[in-house]
């Protein structure tokens, strides 16, 4: 393992010296060879879905494993789309100059070798690679266990590529040991890891979070919570919770928690409940809540979960200061948003919610970043520090100082 | 301990809905209780001292801890100069609008409770008390053993302050349990705190990265390299040399070893010779340096060490692609300089070396928060991600996405 993550780090050198043009020629040839080598993906993928179906994973696993032809071109399409966007390396972020002439220029440069810890679609893996590429990074990448083959395959066509283009094959590339006992060497290669994103389930982060001395940003779970306060216009209201929870609820922005304000709940919870009811939500509501509306009965722990699914809890609460301590308390810090009409309440629910997003009448669906305007993403970063929020690529980056003078000396 | 963390993380809300001026009106009068109620540092000084001079501390060290009205008053001004800084919160990083008109804000908040580990003078502890209150952050602290009793009466008179305006004393304070072991504990209740900043020895630093769950940004040594061009102007050159070393030895951004271009080095060595022998300098050369002039000969071990001293290594190399890879190999990402009037290998310089700082024809010794023109620093930050290099109040921060819409769903 150290033998291969010390090529992986000479690898940043070459990389850090080549050109924005270079890397997006580079980056339009490897969706080219996606497109023309797809059969060996193909082949490839044919065995993992094999393995999976003899391993008895679900039909939803399952179509996550699949690619076809229409699947491995809209991977191709993703990567034309990151060769696109503009370069977010030799940004100055800041710049100022010194009463002594002093010239100092806080410029965007690559993070280094970063590694990607991911569990689901082999997409992710050109996705991530192609990312990491535009952002000058040396990708390590580790995906899931059941797309191992075709994860492989992408991989290899990608570094056939880099190759042709006359850099090194070391710039993109799958982590040789993928057992979690690999994976916890991994993180534990400060030398020579810069930063590692694990994106998955809970166990995984939390075992990444506990063993590593290389600096995380983490791609955690999302409970995010709307509170409906007094104010709000309730039809508005009602059509920004019904996309937040019904429009895919699989996702990490969707929401978990409903909080309506105790003034509202008697007029509000019917209408909501028979909202939900069209799009065949199971709702689960607190004592006060059952006191209006027949639902089921929610538990404490309730709150904490993420459902990934088309579940809705409800819980009555006094005023924007209980939702927000309500949020503190169970939040995960992903997506959370206040409906109202109410200046003050928007302006103390904006402040007082500590989360990557927090949103004003709006559903916390947007909490992505395509809809961003990043054009693609790395994922969505719960973590408080480096990078918080969708990632795009320039997350991918940090800073040094330039700073050019002409024979200054400190007095 | 958890407890004890469990009140410090309270204490975040309150403190994050306090406004600019009620943290610089609290400030302004740390200050003043700093000097009003000297007379209670120095008896506590007085303790630290004596016990001190009976452990056998070196003069130097004696006088790193030795506090009076003059220091104490230095202190109450350091104060009211971060009072005078601008508000480092909310500020509008980025913002956007997107084409559904939903508007993204980017605005930095505090980080939260942050845990700062130092060594050193008993300054430290007001100068970071203050830092972390202005950025509207919650510092725990945990200074040198010698200055236990100095560092506690120090906070006690903060707390007092915070008290009187009103506000939670546990915004800050001291940690209660001081050891190895209290500060092991610390770094892993990632719960309850969100950055550590070690500044201290290696050993120290090295078993805080180990053992952190929390996120960590680092202030360890600075091992500074200049590389002396072929096209250098050689009278400025000088100058930069001398700045750069012998300035102040001690500190981390002055120069460790000067690298020198082979084209140049039969000339410029014996000038730097006699150049360094004004100022008493220890110079140690590699074999090539040796060839020109008379000095104590360098080992490869010597090119890794911070000497704090007035000591340099010089080391003759075949140009600017050379003096980056020692660099590379040698350095510690803190502050290196090219003294060059050759544009080509400037830039080359500036892209290839990855430091914090990266300077062209001026002294390292610029890498100072001061110098910067932050007002006042926390340190200088070794890591590659979330800070790097000078750290002001402005890094103290991170962010969150305000998001205003007017009822935007995800389609």
């Amino acid at each position: 393992m150290q033998e291969y993550l010390q090529r992986a780090k000479a690898a940043c050198a070459e990389l850090s010296q080549t050109s924005g043009r270079l890397r997006n020629d580079t980056l339009l040839e490897m969706a080219k060879a996606l497109r023309s080598e797809h059969g060996a993906i193909l082949e490839a993928n044919a065995k993992d879905m094999e393995y999976a179906r003899g391993a008895g994973l679900s039909s939803a696993m399952l179509d996550r494993l699949l690619l076809d032809e229409k699947r491995i071109n809209a991977m191709a399409e993703s990567i034309e789309t990151i060769a696109s966007l503009r370069d977010p390396l030799g940004r100055t972020i800041e710049g100022w100059t010194l009463p002594n002439g002093l010239n100092i220029q806080k410029v965007s440069i690559p993070i280094g070798v970063v590694g990607v810890i991911y569990e689901s679609r082999p997409n992710v893996t050109s996705d991530t690679a192609a990312l990491c590429f535009k952002s000058g990074n040396v990708a390590v990448l580790k995906g899931g266990k059941e797309a191992v083959n075709s994860n492989f395959a992408i991989a290899d066509i990608l570094r056939g590529v880099l190759e042709q283009s006359g850099l090194s094959k070391d710039i993109i590339s799958m982590l040789p040991d993928s057992s979690r006992e690999g994976v916890m060497k991994l993180v534990k290669m400060d030398k020579f890891v810069d930063l590692i994103i694990p994106r998955g389930g809970e166990s995984l982060i939390r075992s990444v979070c506990d063993n590593a001395t290389v600096p995380v940003v983490k791609h955690d779970k999302g409970v995010c919570n709307i509170y409906l306060d007094e104010s709000a216009d309730i039809g508005s209201a009602l059509k920004i919770l019904v996309n937040a929870k019904v429009q895919r609820p699989g996702v990490c922005n969707s929401m978990e928690t409903l909080l309506v304000d105790t003034a509202i709940a008697k007029t509000a919870l019917p209408l909501i409940k028979s909202e939900f009811e069209k799009h065949s939500t199971k709702l689960k509501g607190c004592v006060q809540t059952l006191a209006v509306i027949g639902v089921e009965a929610a538990s404490e722990e309730d709150f904490y979960v993420e459902y990934a699914d088309n579940i809705l809890n409800i819980k009555v609460v006094n005023g924007v200061e209980a939702a927000t301590a309500h949020i503190a308390k169970y939040g995960s810090g992903h997506s959370d948003a206040i409906i109202t009409e109410n200046y003050k309440n928007a302006e103390f629910f904006l402040n007082a919610v500590d989360s990557a997003c927090v949103y004003v009448n709006a559903s916390t669906r947007f909490t992505d970043g395509g809809e961003f305007g990043f054009g693609a993403e790395v994922g969505i970063s719960t973590n408080k520090l480096h990078s918080r929020g969708p990632m795009g690529v320039n997350d991918l980056t940090t800073y040094k100082y330039k700073i050019l003078g002409n024979g200054q000396i400190r007095e």
